[in-house]
C-alpha cells in the first residue's frame, strides 16, 4: 500500500498555486518571450497595478519569476527550471497510469486464456 | 505584443488549484494504482474523514477524480486524461522559452559574426 508521506515545504505547492491563476499564466507566458518590467506586464491586464505586484510576489514565491530593480524600474525574469519539478510530477503519474493500464490488460489477457483453455476441456 | 485574453471559466485554473495541495496529490497518486473508496484514501492521511471529504470534492471539481455511490459506499476513480492540458500547457510554455533561447542564441552569433567582420576591415 503507498505511504503517505507529509512534505509540509512542498515548492511542489507553491508552483501549482502559481500556475492555478489566468493572470499569472499570461505573465508567464509574456515572460518566455524575454524580460519585462513590472509596467509592461501590468499594460494589457484589467487590473491595478498593486494586483499585478501581488501576482508577481506569488510567482518569485514559488521561484518562477526572479526581479531586480534598476533605479525605479523593477525587472522581471522568468526562471523556466523551476515548471521542471511539475512537468516530472505529472509525466511521473501518467506514466503509472499507463503502467497500471498494461497490468489490467495483462490480467483480462490472462483470465481470457485460462477461460478458454478450461472451455476447451 | 501578447494579447492578454481572459479566461474566467478556465479549467486549468481548477486543475492545477487541485494539485496545489500534497495530499491531493497523494490521492491520485494513489488512484493511478488502481480505484479506491474514500475510507481506503483516509486511511493514511492525517486529517478527519469530513477533510478527507472536502479534499476529493476539489479533485471532482477539477474533474480529477471521478466518485460513484453503491450503498453505503462511495469509490473514487482517477480521470488522468484530465491532467493533459496541464501537461500540454507545461510543454507549450518550455517550447516557448527553448525557442526564445535559440533566438538569442542565433542573434549574439550573428552579432559575434559582425563584429569579427569589422574587425578584419
Amino acid at each position: 500500500m503507498l505511504q503517505y508521506v507529509a512534505d509540509p515545504d512542498s515548492g511542489l505547492d507553491r508552483v501549482f498555486h502559481a500556475l492555478a491563476d489566468g493572470s499569472r499564466r499570461w505573465m508567464i507566458e509574456r515572460l518566455c518571450a524575454g524580460p519585462a518590467t513590472v509596467s509592461d506586464l501590468a499594460e494589457p491586464l484589467p487590473m491595478s497595478l498593486s494586483a499585478v505586484v501581488q501576482h508577481i510576489k506569488v510567482l518569485e514565491a514559488a521561484d518562477l519569476v526572479r526581479t531586480q530593480k534598476t533605479g525605479r524600474v523593477r525587472t522581471c525574469e522568468l526562471r523556466a527550471e523551476a515548471l521542471r519539478p511539475v512537468d516530472r510530477w505529472i509525466a511521473d503519474r501518467q506514466r503509472m497510469w499507463a503502467d497500471a493500464f498494461d497490468r489490467l490488460g495483462e490480467l483480462l489477457t490472462d483470465e481470457a486464456r485460462t477461460t478458454s483453455q478450461e472451455d476447451m476441456t
